[in-house]
């Protein structure tokens, strides 16, 4: 059997990062997805696999933690594993590692998957392979993932956008990272100067649809924390908190 | 000497593909970006050694073409030289293939260098072993890169946006894929659906700045061809090209 651990290899690539030269946080957050696409590949229950079998993966929730972000021009190593699985979740479990092998984050993430013509979840049990690579000696050493509280006052309109064509997936709804990459453009360039996103956790609640005017509503929290809210209307579409250090 | 030809593979990650289940050209560009990179970089005029010389590379023109849209979940190959180097530009071309080793695509490229001091173009034929690499007998199968007429009159605003920091490079200026992704969305993901972006063709003209708000304009010349234009006020900051098919 193969190992239950996946290690890639990602290079940061010079003309794709922020001002800084530093990798951003949308970028780790699509090498994150590329990372857990191989690993689930390579053991059995990828994304071909799964479409063979009328389902589809989908983010529930995830937890992002960087201590040091990756420089342009080095290489950056994602590890990750499954740590759980019951009929409507799987967890899995991410290390991130600077080329020195030093550890430079953690996260962890929520899946469920869902009938592609139904739509409804389906038993993760039943699934082929999944409950054979459980790996739970090793977790991310972060803090789990928290249901945010709906934002019911003190807020403000932080922006809106509309929904484009390079921001939807295969089923035309908001693709995960490109809900990282909005939630980070609503902070000024200048905070970024002065600080770093040191967690960003995510709660996927509805579809973000091709075409939809989406609004961010903010809230300050005290302490570098903020929690936002993208909503369709009245529908709260996602919620995020994060943390700024 | 290593090899003139560089050769790099990348995955086409379900997760990250259009709502058509292929590739973008957005992410296509990024390849291309990660190729050229990684080709420069591994004969020694890449982003480390340019830096070193307080240089560094700007894209100037692009044209790309797409036959076939590549899949989710195959793997892309990029093949990547140089074609050509003057005082003031050098040309590479690219080849995209399948994982048959079918052609379906090619793009070229003008690039110049500048002193990242003075923004000045900087001589590239005194960039160490730029010349050693240059290999005619092979041209990417396309036409030329051609400067984009001004659009003077018939044109429709066609969208609007404020440069944002997930948008930004090293410079604080737009990254060059960023134009990508903004002139592909302003056409409905309906016709994504009946035809496809055969050939886009870019000439990067000044730079779209951090917090500017830019207008994209938009001008139909009819059998299937769109020039658009990125401005900030009157000043042009970038012409595209696009020929769907």
């Amino acid at each position: 059997m193969i190992e239950r651990i996946g290690r890639y290899e990602f290079t940061i690539d010079a003309y794709l990062t922020d001002f800084r030269g530093k990798a951003t946080l949308p970028m780790i957050g699509g090498f994150m997805l590329q990372a857990a696409t191989k690993h689930a590949d390579e053991r059995g229950f990828g994304y071909s696999e799964m479409t063979s079998q009328q389902r589809v993966w989908v983010l529930s929730r995830i937890a992002i933690e960087v201590f040091e972000y990756p420089k342009n021009d080095t290489t950056f190593i994602i590890k990750t594993w499954i740590v759980s699985v019951n009929r409507l979740f799987t967890e899995r479990h991410f290390a991130f590692e600077d080329s020195d092998g030093k550890t430079i984050g953690y996260a962890r993430s929520l899946w469920a998957s869902i009938d592609l013509k139904t739509r409804k979840p389906t038993n993760l049990l039943e699934l082929y392979g999944l409950s054979d690579y459980i790996h739970t000696d090793k977790l991310a050493e972060i803090e789990g993932m928290t249901k945010i509280p709906a934002l019911k006052d003190n807020y403000e309109q932080a922006a809106d956008f509309t929904v484009k064509y390079s921001d939807v997936d295969i089923n035309k709804h908001l693709n995960s990272m490109k809900y990282i990459e909005h939630f980070v453009d609503v902070f000024d360039i200048d905070m970024f100067r002065e600080k770093e996103i040191r967690r960003i956790e995510i709660n996927y609640i509805s579809e973000g649809k091709y075409g939809t005017r989406l609004d961010i509503i903010r809230r300050d929290e005290g302490d570098g924390v903020y929690v936002l809210e993208m909503k369709d209307g009245d529908t709260n579409v996602c919620s995020t908190r994060i943390t700024w250090k």
